[in-house]
């Protein structure tokens, strides 16, 4: 159907000049412990599914931000990156007001900017940090609860702070990577990463590990910091974390360690 | 029913003397966001319910902790003090590694000591200090959220300040005082309390107020916190605070403050 040459039936991007689509980049925090993580899943609270349904109800337009990666769930952020397509003029300091008032608290927009049309919150990423807080005290605050590992136990802190160093730089990681349950078995995942800092420090009561890379396997900052565990515990040695690396073999390396401690912290671009 | 002159039917505490049972005074500390106050009730998560549970399952024996006082639904406390009876030996030390492995994060037993006898968490306290946190900020971060009020809009904090110092003294509150639901209309509730201090104070992106007193009717702290908005707002002038007093009517006030920003900071004896 026509009206003055203009197809109204055609598909919605049909009738907006791609020049008029504006491509939207969004910083987020958020306490991730009352989510199923960064993804979208049916019956069940996302991040990224909160967002695109404020983003929804604020625009009229039915979008999923597309995120630097996918955060698990539990685990938190202090600046996690995303991008998403929008028609609507409103102007993007307004959206980060409009959203914040539809959002659950446990989520915010801290700033929205205009990207370029080629830029990719996941694709355009260079590098991201991570960090993850273990408390050490003998009787956690029900304050810091949902942000820590809990762990009491005695560890060797300088034993743990050498292990860290030895993962630095380029190394193929599959012995620190989940099998991936979002990807098909034959899509096989490049385990090739590289780790520019891997460094544990001691503040107050907490060991806090950060750790800066080009990119993260699944789940493998939190199988570092387990496999960190055992050198703390002397169950591993510091250069067993070479060995494990070498072996490519997940078995190889500790458990993972809890979802709470874990924060993605920003990424750059 | 006799057993060698033992009574085995009497009830337990007939069959213990009384120098044995104990009086336990426990330290708290407790995210209230997630729970429906202090006070056990049927079919809801309180504080008071979690640790009689715990202590339960750890002494075999029911007993219902008495605190210093009520917290509502999504208050927090630092150093909330309860006391109970017990019959187990279990050292004291112990009982609170056993408490803090069985109640959720949000509930830590910080100590637990033996009390004389007619010591009583509430009967015996002096003087308890709340503290209210505001937040000032455009964007509260999503790791303040349960331990705040985000108020981002302009006040007045010399006035609030002025405000604040004007209901030191003993004074009778019943302007600021919530009819309580748990008291019958045949119960009358004295009014009259003694504030020792009342101070907001500025830190950071927080106007944090902060009340010691000897003891704090149903609602007090926070509705004498929406009545220092008031004031911060320019709608009251400082002075009018020493008007609502006399007023002796709870409608003269302020709105009641959400509970979220509220925090019982500690109890004296």
């Amino acid at each position: 159907m026509t009206v003055n040459n203009v197809m109204l039936d055609a598909p919605a991007f049909c009738r907006i000049p791609f020049s008029r689509m504006r491509n939207l980049k969004i910083t987020l925090a958020y306490d991730g412990t009352d989510f199923c993580g960064w993804q979208v899943q049916p019956d069940a609270p996302s991040i990224q599914g909160a967002v695109a349904s404020a983003i929804g109800r604020v625009a009229g337009e039915k979008v999923l931000p597309q995120g630097s990666g996918r955060t698990d769930a539990g685990v938190h952020a202090l600046a996690q990156v995303a991008t998403f397509p929008l028609e609507s003029v409103i102007p993007a300091a307004n959206l980060v007001i409009a959203l914040n008032d539809l959002l659950p608290s446990a989520v915010r927009v801290l700033e929205c900017v205009e990207a370029p049309a080629d830029f990719h919150a996941r694709k355009s990423a260079v590098a991201k940090t991570y960090r993850y807080r273990m408390y050490r005290g003998d009787i956690c605050p029900p304050f810091l609860a949902r942000y820590v590992w809990h762990y009491p136990y005695p560890l060797d802190f300088a034993a743990m702070s050498e292990a860290s160093r030895l993962i630095e730089g380029e190394h193929d990681f599959t012995s620190f990577a989940a099998v991936d349950p979002e990807r098909g078995k034959d899509e096989p995942v490049p385990s090739v990463r590289t780790v520019f800092s891997s460094r544990w420090v001691q503040q107050d009561q907490e060991f806090l590990y950060e750790i800066r890379g080009n990119g993260f396997l699944h789940h493998m900052v939190r199988n570092l910091v387990g496999t960190f565990l055992l050198v703390g515990k002397s169950t591993l040695k510091p250069e067993d974390v070479t060995r494990i690396l070498a072996a490519h073999d997940r078995s190889a390396a500790g458990a993972t360690a809890p979802a709470s401690g874990l924060c993605l912290v920003n990424v750059e671009y």
